[in-house]
Formats: structure tokens, sequence, C-alpha cells
């Protein structure tokens, strides 16, 4: 995942988007995996193949948003994939032939090093700012930005 | 959406999110839709409801990130909601009796101001950067920060 050096026929770009300030992110917490560099499950699909204890430690000073989620519950997590290249704009996927652009792939290469999955929550101590999830794809204490709910008639398309 | 004052019951952080940046986003475009402030459909579900012609306008810089992408596709937008304000912890949501902690709403007002929708696309002009998208439920000109596949694997819960 480290990826530092492009592979061929992928593109780079001839500016860093981690040098465009368009806005701050605040770090709202710390993903806790059993995964560090070179153990690391490629996806969410796989992380929930193997013995996985995972959780989340919110900054003490957000817990109170934590009110209202209860065990049990699917959640979406947005965390930030802060050890990647976010310059590569066409890339060579492992799994797959040939290169194709960055956002038809979920890899956590990207301009903005943005990773998301839906888990569910398992365990939930809102006073320390604890939420124990079912399993996660990234290395132990990375940046998380967000916490959502997930919501059917947001995140499914509707029958056609 | 402006929501400038808090209401009843409703808990501001002592300190600004705004201001805590450990990390910096890159707009890599715009979203184009008919919405304006006082006339914006509360939730992607309420955008289908009505006619709606959207579109992405990505920064001509990243237009070769869309190779792979077709038209007829499931993708997930991440967009920054960039007018709200970023420090109430616990909400009242108009929809809902009580309040509730931010981590629980979808509501665009949160430390991190990343909106999330699941869209199809309609139209491709990867030259031109502009993806056509079948709805969506924010501003005109809000500025976009991802672009990803659906992945089942990844956006399901598996079957228990």
């Amino acid at each position: 995942m480290t990826h530092l050096e492009a592979r061929p026929g992928e593109v780079e770009l001839d500016f860093d988007p981690a040098t465009e300030t368009d806005a701050s992110v605040m770090f709202i917490g710390h993903i806790r995996s059993p995964w560090k560099r070179g153990d690391c499950p490629a996806n969410i699909r796989k992380a929930r193949e193997r013995t996985c204890e995972a959780w989340i430690e919110l900054d003490p000073r957000l817990v109170q948003g934590l009110n209202g989620l209860k065990v049990g519950q699917q959640i979406v997590l947005i965390y930030w994939m802060h050890e990647t290249r976010r310059d590569i704009i066409v890339q060579s996927p492992r799994h797959s032939e040939g290169t194709r652009g960055v956002f038809s792939l979920r890899s956590p290469l990207r301009p903005n090093p943005l990773a998301m999955s839906s888990v569910r929550i398992t365990s939930l101590d809102p006073d320390r700012g604890n939420v124990g999830i079912d399993a996660i794809d990234c290395f132990d204490g990375t940046p998380l930005v967000d916490i959502k709910p997930w919501v059917p008639t947001i995140d499914l398309l509707p029958d056609e």
C-alpha cells in the first residue's frame, strides 16, 4: 500500500494534490486494528475473513456526537489513508489487467485519500468514546474523519 | 440549511473544528444542480422526486481519473458542505423529536462537512470532465472531494 514508485502505464499528475489546500480536515479520532504495513487486508471483505478486533477511539471532545448510535447498527466510516501518495491519477491495480482512472477504483491512493467502509457496531462505550466494529481494512492508528449512520434511501439506489 | 443559531437543546463545541487543520482537502471539482438556498431537497430521496438536471464538473487536471467509469454505473459522491457550521455536536433535527449526536445523523453540519450519496451516471464526457448524475441534494456549485465506484462487498454488510 506504500506504492512509492509508479508502476508501468500509471500516470502521475504534475502537481501534488496534498499542496492544494481548499479546506481543512479535523481528525475526529483514530481506528484501532491488528494490521500493520505488510499484513493489512486489501479490503473490508478480506478483513472479515480474518479474526479482527477493531474499534474507534474518538477524540474526547466529540463523544457527545455518539448519542443515538446503537450496538448492532450499520454505520459508514470515512477514514484518511494518510500514508499514501495522492498524485497517481491513472493506476494499475494488482488485482486486474491494464490501467484505470482512480475514480473508477477504490484504491487508497487518490487526490483526497478518503476510504469508506460499511461496518456494524459491536460495542459502545460513549463515555470513553470507544466504538467496537465488526471489521476494518486499515492500519492501526489510521485517522478517522467521519461516522455516519447507513440509510438505505441515501446509500442504495431505488429500484427502477 | 444555514442553521446559524443553535436550536434549543443543541450542544455547541467550545472550539471550531474548522480551525483544526490535521490534513488538507483538494476540491476535485464542483456539483452543478438546480438548487439554491431555500429550495434544496433535504436528501437524495427527495431530490429524486423532483425533476433535477445535475452533473459534475471535474477539475480539468484530473479528467484522466474518470477512465473506466461507464454510463449506468452506480457511484458514490463525497462532497463538502462548505457553507455549514461544524461545531454543533448534539443536534435537534427538524424531522424528529428530541436531540441526537451528529454521528447518528446525516446532517450536513458536522466536524468535517462531508456529505455522501449513491447516484447513477447518466452521461459521461471525459474530455470535458463532465459526468451527468440522476439526482443530487446540494446547492449548485458545491465542492466535490471524491468519486468512488459503488462496490457491494464494501458498501453492503454481508448476510449474517
